[in-house]
């Protein structure tokens, strides 16, 4: 083993607009402590580039191409959604790992992703422990969920948060100035399958009573049919149109998604349903409203030329903090936002154990949802509020983000071995 | 009659990122001009306001709200679905429009629209010279479609075009790094029933081989199943994955629109499909692939936030414009943009007469599109390219855009009259 060990850096899961700056954050901090540690390795495609000994050696990219990772989203190395079995179900998974990681010495792994992300961290901490290879396991936290334990919040929400309540103020500008003859009602659509934080964000654009969005519907809580569409009647009456954001979660009594709709399309195939188009359809039969409605899907999580300055700012502390934490000889920890104050927003970055992230969701809070169901109380927009402050837009070039697009180099294969994926 | 007469203004048809724009051109050239004109009053919902003597004093604006219409989406004073009918068919309309402006002291009629409102300020004109009331109609160029004859562009669609841009670019990095282990195909649907330029208009971000998006589907081509299937197919072994933006006007060979595919929703309602879910659902029928997609509907044109510097210039210009020529004496005309150069892009304003914009559309033309029928060519990109050059960002507060609210203050009704709308 040489003096200074060589790091693996994987992105896992859903990529964020701001992913690629904790990439950066991690890559310049590693960069300026050359006196400690070797070359960052990345997996091509996360962890399964590790699985397959395909690495990507970060060093062969130039110093002006780490630093536009911080104003790139996606994920620059590729990302996965593999997630390692439990190590009963498959010990080779993890001795693969460790077995790569000694070809390369890499001694410092660090893993950005989800809360799934954070237990694998956590395993390949033990395993490398009782195989008596000295690893040091970092945590790196990343989710538009926002869903992770101890962490104020989680990189990446923040963008969404913004670019959600952003597009539901603007497409609410629209909608007000058509109402009179044309479209009454308009749904956004938004991810979080099983936790209402994004869509609660879009709730940040209402700040004045009749501003959009007019009602929020959250997966925490059951869709009654009755009381939306008596909701969406009274405020047609009261404001002349209303604006709906809805979670891509939500499910009836019966515990069904209502996008899970079995609609079939012109084709004749059976459809992923929207929650917009089927809320929308709704409106039309039972209120003869004329509609309009919007799915963002990933333009949401990937709108970097809207990503919060908040977010992108910690997302990049974090992964510096990262290395630095490794190189101090923290192991199996993950760095965290600590917030100090609301408002003024201060925060500091703190330190969680593996062990006490793994397998924990964050749920929001049900104080944070108003008792009518249908919008965000005073506390969750003081929490929300920060995540969205400040712009940091990207450089243009031909009236487009100047984003990077790394030449992501391979490194020599050591190994004569091939490994199946699980 | 006042030596200074009053104006009317009035927006028209579906609200752009930019018509308020032109609004706030408009209004701030005739208060610089109050020597020569008396008020700027606006139609209350567009036309219908007019209709129904129900007309907004824009006098009653701080100068800083007007100004702040320049970075403020959507119609402030309403705008209206409403296309008047033939002279023959309901002459009563034209009538009351003037018994309208007659109480007012209007002299200036300003309509904010796209084709059918550039035919009826022509149609005003001529009637108003038939009854002998002096009256001087100027239209204003606004449509998302781009489809008005004469001028080089409309105000709206530059700001459409850098958004669908902007957003296959970021959609298809996100793609590009999840491809490996999900995600292979996205669709993003957008705008255009007719004519392809907001499709085109994606394939400004497609500046390299293998860049997003790598498909585009125009409504002027009939879309073949197997084609499209064969190249998405191919596209994905080159690639490892494939973008797509699809007009939502697309049409099989039967002229079918795909859109229309009378899907049932959740609900047992016949739904209004769209393009991207039924193309997706194809998509995973018959390549087995995963697949994603985006329905930017109002979002895409209520995106202030991301609106083109060109386009926001051009349509406060010919605001101003419209207001300056109405004051030399011109009548019936239309001002327009007429493009010195390319590139460097240069631009001046010009004038049409309404008689030659009514009634024609700007198609797409053929050599606009490459011979295969899913990108566009060198001459299309020269032609778009300048349309979306340049970034003109709102002002922030607690981190989401601040657009104006308007007062809209009423002007006391003067016609002891209701007229009721066709």
């Amino acid at each position: 083993m040489a003096d200074k060990r060589n790091a693996f850096y994987a992105q896992s899961g859903g990529v964020t607009a701001v992913i690629n700056a904790t990439a950066c954050g991690l890559i310049q901090a590693a960069r300026e402590r050359g006196d400690a540690i070797g070359k960052v390795y990345a997996g091509r495609n996360g962890i399964v580039g590790a699985l397959q000994e395909d690495l990507i050696d970060t060093s062969a990219e130039s110093d002006a191409a780490i630093a536009a990772l911080r104003h790139t989203p996606a994920g620059a190395f590729g990302s996965a959604r593999y997630k390692l079995k439990k190590v009963t179900e498959n010990r080779a998974e993890y001795e693969r790992l460790v077995e790569v990681f000694k070809a390369h010495d890499i001694g410092y792994f660090f893993y950005n992703g989800g809360g799934d992300s954070q237990d694998t961290s956590h395993k390949v901490a033990e395993i490398s422990k009782e195989l008596g290879y000295p690893l040091t396991c970092i945590g790196i936290p990343k989710t538009v969920d926002n869903d992770l334990p101890i962490t104020d919040n989680c990189p990446g929400f923040g963008s969404v948060a913004k670019y959600v309540a952003v597009s539901i103020r603007e497409a609410g500008f629209d909608v007000a100035s058509m109402a009179k003859t044309s479209t009454k009602v308009f749904i956004l659509e938004v991810m979080g399958r099983h936790a209402g934080w994004i869509a609660a964000a879009g709730g940040l654009a209402h700040e004045a009573e009749g501003d959009d969005p007019h009602l929020i519907l959250f997966p925490e809580l059951t869709f009654d049919e009755e009381s939306f569409l008596a909701r969406v009647d009274e405020c047609v009456k009261r404001h002349g149109y209303c604006t709906v954001v809805a979670s891509e979660g939500i499910k009836n009594a019966e515990g069904k998604f209502i996008a899970d709709a079995g609609t079939r399309d012109a084709f004749g195939h059976a459809q992923l349903g929207g929650v917009a188009p089927a809320l929308a359809a709704l409106v039309k039969s039972r209120l003869k409203m004329k509609y309009h409605w919007a799915l963002a899907d990933y333009l949401q999580r990937a709108a970097r030329h809207i990503a919060s300055k908040t977010d992108v700012e910690q997302a990049y502390a974090l992964g510096r903090a990262a290395l630095e934490t490794a190189l101090a000889g923290h192991n199996a920890v993950m760095p965290t936002i600590v917030r100090l104050s609301d408002d003024p927003y201060a925060w500091e970055i703190g330190e969680a154990k593996l062990a006490d992230v793994a397998n924990v969701e964050k749920k929001m809070p049900r104080d944070f949802i108003t008792p009518d169901g249908y919008g965000i109380t005073p506390a969750c927009r003081r929490y929300l509020a920060p995540l969205i402050q400040g712009e940091d837009y990207p450089p243009y070039k031909n009236g487009l983000p100047d984003y990077v697009k790394l030449r992501n180099v391979g490194v020599p294969k050591k190994l004569g071995t091939t490994f199946a994926l699980g």
